[in-house]
């Protein structure tokens, strides 16, 4: 789990109660022990702490739960380190916020996921899930998340390991959406969400597929 | 209502069980005429048959319910013979099939939405609907729509126009999502409806918003 913001906290306080193991990660030791001790102090579960590098070294899932630039630093800065067979499941989505209105940036690759692809060992698998969860609601783990939400990634298995993991969230159903230029769509949606958000007043619009 | 495929034809009858006055429209009168007979043999409603021609000279709420290449060439071949106040509403979206594999034809305007607004006289209003709405079920009027739809538009006016008369239409949600812009999202969220058919081996996946 790389991300100690109020989202990833909030993710590893799910999958810890799910009894995953979770570790939480940080650059420095420091921030990521105030994280698992902020996890442990709200939702009332332990959780691991450690720094990038060591999670990078223990760990075959690992969540970017990070802004993109992080994501981004986090791969370019640890190379060929990863652990063979490790999945990364990337949670980010490039919003822009220009005179206070909600933006996607426009990426050569045409996602953040595709950006992070391209900047990833093949070695590593790459999976994109949970983009269009709100912020609000992933971060406070007394909320059910009673959504559907999509997974995309690089291979089958990734999405797999990704579903798996996930799988484990109760009131969440996944739903697998192929390869990673969904991503295209999964993070245009997340805008979408934020626009539905402002209009209607509210902090919690999320996505259920009917007809399913 | 400029369309007498499945899709056109059943929203059509949709409008017209909810007591909206309803012209269908073709290039041809005997096209329109026979989508009209269609209407009334399987939905049992009456609807009358006009020229897109005649359409446009009588009617200030018409809906592009054809491919995006007619609809482009609805809106280039009447110039600024609509009416004053007419708003169009855009249901397009631009697929297309590269050896079976749907995608989303990249335009310059972002949309398809956005494409045909930089072609239409400025004097016309456009909104976006139903764009997200499986074929499948709009084409079939006795299955309730049962879902959430998206109506984006070039002011508050054009969108209000189409969530009034679509509003009647029982079974369905309407929500503002503002400019037109939204349709880049909307028109992908689409092809991500289409991928989850395939994937689920469905033709009705489609969306709803939960927390709103």
């Amino acid at each position: 789990m790389g991300g100690t913001g109020a989202e990833g906290r909030g993710l590893a306080a799910r999958l810890a109660a799910a009894e995953v193991p979770v570790v939480v990660g940080s650059r420095t030791m420091e921030r990521a022990r105030e994280a698992a001790e902020k996890i442990q102090a709200s939702a009332g579960v332990a959780v691991e702490a450690a720094t990038n590098e060591e999670i990078i070294q223990r760990c075959d899932r690992i969540f970017l739960a990070v802004p993109l630039e992080g994501a981004v630093d986090l791969i370019l800065g640890h190379g060929d380190r990863f652990r063979p067979g490790t999945v990364l499941i990337d949670l980010t989505v490039p919003l822009a916020f220009t005179g206070g209105v909600p933006t996607i940036k426009e990426l050569p690759e045409g996602s953040a996921a595709e950006h992070l692809k391209a900047r990833l060992s093949p070695a590593v698998g790459l999976a994109a899930a949970l983009k269009t969860v709100p912020a609000h609601v992933l971060g406070h783990p007394e909320l059910p998340l009673d959504c559907d939400e999509f997974v995309c990634g690089d291979s089958a298995e990734s999405r797999a390991a990704a579903m798996e993991l996930l799988g484990k969230i109760p009131a969440l159903r996944l739903l697998d959406v192929g390869g990673l230029e969904a991503a295209r769509t999964l993070e245009r949606m997340t805008l979408l969400a934020i626009v539905l958000n402002k209009r209607y007043k509210v902090r919690t619009a999320r996505f259920r597929v009917a007809g399913l």
